[in-house]
């Protein structure tokens, strides 16, 4: 149902008409909670519910800080990290607000993007992730905790590649990259469910499969609208010159937006084979009905004549006088009738058969 | 109906084929009255139906002046304001026309912005608002009274927010973000009665569904119609250096610029889930059709041999022949009968039930 | 019918493979006339049939100098034409050929423009209107005499509004801005005939809509051809530096241009509900199959067990035998078989009932 | 049928993965002979079947040389002609391929051009014309010796227009010209056969017609894509400065381009006619079939009840008992079964003419 | 099946989450081997199953070294590979991957490009190929050792054409043009299948062509995915300037561009005539439906009146009154009812054949 998809729900602000930049907490939030990794290549610190004064200390003795701020529901610290880190009022704004598309806002001491993770349940949603990339450090917003970024964090820990060992921009690459690594294995459950969804209509069309492709297309509508922004979100930071990314990370994302191409492609290919879908369901459909009607109209031809004949020696005359009916008296009246009905059978069969509407691979089918 | 529709009908000039710049006021507006507003961020004065001298008096004692004029059947005095504002007699012809485009055009003295309202009745129409912004006033042209602008008077008089703080630009924005503010709650609205059809049309699909997914499509039509320029309009403010548009007020109009990428994005989307609605409803009707046809068929199939067995034991053939109906004198004939008959009902149920025609579940199914 | 509509089809040349250049009067053409109105703000001259000689002497003593040439037929004037006034024979081609789309070019002494006026009948067609505007000059050629100007001749006569206080290139524009404006009462026919078909096709949809339809798909096709390029043609005169245009005719060019847009606007949202009205009427006519299908489904389904009783107590079994029919001969016999039509009867209607396949309100209502 | 269209059908090379640049006769072609027109203003001379020799002795006494080379059965000489005139290899290899799209390539010493002649049979199928443009040479090159340029030789040899005034540039826009030229008789074919197809389609569809219809759109895929690239070629010859193309040629070549714009009008809007032609038959088909369901329907509604009731007293009930069908030895019985079934055929009858399916139009209309 | 298709699945990295740049071999991937063609224009080497050392060995020695690596599963050696030659790890990951689209990136001393061979079995797909162009080397990777390259072997081995004479950026362009031209196949055979289906989709309809046509235009999809990419890759080697590609190749590049045009030409136009066939099936169908539903109705208001009439003599009403049934004592009462019947069939066949409905042709036809 339509209204149970967030991401293609909305709202803009907590009050109608209410001044742009005004903060309000979403309803069902969670209780605000900060935690922070912060490393150089040597060293690595990771700390669980700090307070801002916490990583008001840490900044500056690591290379990379990243806060991770999870839960929207106490907004004076959020105002407060704002604060601290000269977020803008309409960036903090589009991060409580939860609904906005992905993109990539440059402002004077930072740069604010909108990321959305995909989440795979009955339906296919996304969930809003803003980040802050600064010089030294990436602020992470997320309205709840469970996110998909566990791999970058693995990494950081085990000091494992290229994530120690480059900048705060490496890191923001990174949780983009796992972002969007997301997707893939979305789009294989997607294809297996098409590919079930296609054996079915083809051999056995049922109408639970056209609601089942039609939820597929919104599905892949709600993929389309995320994975697009992302493209253009990426694009414009290859193409436009931030200061706060480096090359060697541009070349990186170079790679993601690859992949947001490919991702595109596959989505785009999926709407294509889902509508071609509905319309083999059309056609098996009006194949069947075809079907149907063909057996419909041979018993009817067949056995109209037949009950024509019977009802016709049925009849009442009065065999006294000798024009009335006289097969009636034959001898073999009985068979002659019989052997009427058994010749009107067989031309209708023929006729049938030589049409190709008695197919009899059809009839002993066991569909 | 097409012709209920304001946005969807038009007209041009008073008189067929006058000159450009000629006002004409349309039939049915109301009387002209002016409302201002002036103030700066320490003073406020409010004043209801003023005329121009009450307007020439304040201007240049607050820093921003904002008069909104309601009511276009007084030619003289939208002519006067006119002339004192410097306003283009071809804009001012837009004013009074009340079917244009949202647009934005650059006259030497003031910029001439033109906005539509959203109205949510039945159905979902769109309003003309005109602007002129100038170096100290913004002018407001609407043909009725009732407008979606209270949330800005509000903010103004409670010297809540940046409104106050900021110039005649800012004001502007304000408006501008307040119209389209109000698009949010009336797609909320179109998805809670696309969600409506949609379940509807999937379980028992009827004929006002039809006419639903129709109005529901031009309702998107209108409201694409709406939006689009306004994101053409706002664009074109944000990329030109409108020496009007201070630098920080252009931070706000990128807020706003998303806004309407967001709203095409949306309204898009339920384009394509309307669209995908109507070939549902026609899959499900040729599914309830082979549903019926199988139904008549079975019983067709069924009742046609029975018809044709006891009009055959009902023929009057002469039973003096041994040849003739000897069933009809045999001890147990009837029984005989009625057995042929039980073998074909068990015979036609069995090869339905093998061809899957006869589908237990959706006959004692209520539907 | 597509050949009854000039705009969809077309000649190019008199004579196949024919030089470019050529000129060849069009085989319906009338004989040629020359009307001439010359104006200066002070000043104005009108004649009717004047002969080249009459334009020459008018030249250069009014500002603006009118030439309407009328008809085709006298190939020789139009060549003299030609050459007084320095025009490209390419243009003159095109002039000649009449099914030319909007247009302009740019001659050394002069700029060639080609517009359509709309001509609404039966069906809707465009007729095209040449124009070569130059310093002091505009000459206008049209195939057939009447046109749509009238309105421009009477406010050069009143001496009213700005065409009189300004030059040749605000006249051309006022010549555009009243072809366009005849556009707009045809889209208001178009949508009333559209509302009349909707009406239509939602509650009684006939073949004949289908048709109109179908029609009306094409009266808007002929109609965008026409638009789009005229709003093209508009937007490069807008855009490129023509001397021959000023600057205060270039603003009044950007209110036609706006015009143009929104004719489009228009016309494309007619095609989006006319195509809409084609599923609607399939849709339609799906549903009306169901409910005829259902009618009989039901009579059959209540009937053939009838029919089956019936002629069960028909068969004519040797009664002697206690096991043949012994319902015969019983006293309530003829009851019992009643009863247990009657059973039938009211099992097979609740079943029915129950399936939601018999509508009370459908079955009563009158359609 | 898809493989009797040369060009939707094509090849590459000879042998698979032969180089770029292989020279390979195409198997059906026929032997090669060169035509030679030469002329000055004032000089004309013209040979048929000439050698590579006597091209060369022609060669600079002229102003314009023209070889049209037919079939390409001899290799050699073909490329004996390649290597005089500095052809490129992939240019010679494109000529022979016979399967290109129009384009225009510039080389050191000439300009490569290739465009393709339509054909007009039962199916419209086009055909390569390659042409090299020289500073004083064009070379056409076509694989069968029939062609649509006669017009073009007859101008030259006439001495009439600017063909022979001009250089050899003049000559390759005339070529071009007159190839395009050959498209309008082909499309108002079309038109024909598409008003035809209309008045049946609505009126009395038949399946013949989705196979005209089918033919039909292919036919105009075909044209499309022969005419979009020489659109483009056109434009790119416009646009950039090739040296060998005087600034008159070009202004006649914009000409030449706007007859390519009107061409791809017109197919565009015959093929959403043809497509909405698909959609009436679709439409017309589903009110037939509403038709005949109704007449079946209506049958069957009026005589199952009839059925019933004389099979209802044809029922063997034995009358000893008073019980027992008692109206089979009424007086008036036989009149009150009678008037009982004329009150049904009334009932009925009246019921669907309520319902309007009982259209007396119709039923009389000789269809 | 959409997973029997590798183009259509997609997996990204080994590990979920995985860093860029890690490299993994595919599970199903054979063991590696490096084969190697080394040459100048006089001096050829070719060598099987060779060492990294060899080929540093035989590197510098002769103008062009080409080495093709089969089979990713032996990960060590194509690190080595990528550590000699400078590769970059995220190219080489994508090396691995298998499943990108086909692009070109350029390195700081090589140029990585993806390509993809077609494949034609039951179903059509692409099989990734990448290279690597340095200065005097191109590097091949494939995953399996069957490719489509022998041509590009056999003209090196023949020091046949320009291979030999020129250096590794034509090797490069020969290996992706001779890729390319394996396409051209692959579109014949769908041409092939193309025009048998429609043959029998307008003949004999059958469930199956649908399931073809929807198997067609999938495989469409997977070309078209492949197809455009290429055209994109090629065109922006030819534009941009890389040092790497010489004049004279980008020449070559240009034809190969034009074929990717012609390909995707070709792809689209199938593409429409598969979505038009679907159109042509569906009419066909309910054409088919027609004719099924008027034999139906024909046959059964043929017998339902007869029936009727035997029906009504065969009722029982005691004779003894005159008024029941007299014409059963009639002593042509029999003769009497069979021209009733006569009488009732002649009614109705001559009102169905004056409708059309009967069609002589049809009932004839062999079908």
């Amino acid at each position: 149902m339509l209204k149970h998809r967030k991401s293609l729900t909305f709202r803009r602000r907590g009050e109608r008409g209410a001044e742009a930049g005004t903060l309000t907490a979403p309803l069902e939030s969670v209780a605000t909670s900060l935690n922070v990794i912060a490393y150089s290549q040597g060293q690595l610190i990771e700390k669980s519910d700090v307070t801002l004064e916490d990583i008001v200390e840490l900044r500056g003795k690591y290379k990379v800080l990243w806060v991770n701020v999870v839960g929207y529901r106490d907004l004076h610290t959020i105002e407060n990290i704002g604060r601290y880190f000269d977020l803008h009022g309409l960036a903090l704004e589009d991060v409580l607000n939860g609904h906005q598309r992905p993109k990539c806002e440059e402002f004077e001491k930072n740069i604010f993007l909108i990321s959305r993770m995909v989440e795979l349940g009955g339906h296919i949603d996304t969930k809003q992730v803003s980040m802050f990339l600064g010089e030294d450090y990436v602020l992470t917003f997320q309205e709840f905790p469970v996110d998909c970024l566990d791999p970058v964090r693995k990494r950081i820990r085990e000091s494992r590649g290229a994530t120690r060992r480059n900048g705060a921009d490496y890191l923001c690459y990174a949780i983009l990259d796992t972002i969007l690594d997301d997707y893939f294995p979305v789009l294989e459950e997607i294809s297996d469910r098409l590919a079930s969804i296609e054996n079915h209509v083809i051999s056995h069309p049922r109408q639970k499969h056209v609601r089942q492709l039609h939820d597929m297309k919104r599905d892949l509508l709600v993929l389309r609208r995320s994975v697009w922004p992302h493209r253009e979100m990426i694009n414009s930071i290859i193409r436009e010159e931030h200061s706060l990314f480096s090359d060697s990370t541009r070349l990186y994302l170079r790679d993601g937006y690859d992949h947001t191409v490919q991702l595109m492609d596959i989505v785009e290919i999926y709407r294509e084979v889902a509508s071609g879908l509905s319309d083999v369901y059309i056609s098996s459909m009006s194949a069947k009905m075809n079907d149907i009607m063909k057996v419909l109209t041979v018993i009817a031809t067949v056995f109209m004549p037949l009950s024509f004949i019977v009802g016709l020696y049925g009849m009442n005359f009065d065999t006294k006088s000798p024009w009335n009916m006289p097969e009636l008296s034959w001898r073999f009246g009985y068979l002659w009738s019989l052997g009427l009905m058994a010749a009107s059978v067989a031309g209708m069969s023929w006729y049938f058969y030589r049409k190709k509407w008695i197919d009899l691979a059809w009839l002993t089918r066991r569909k």
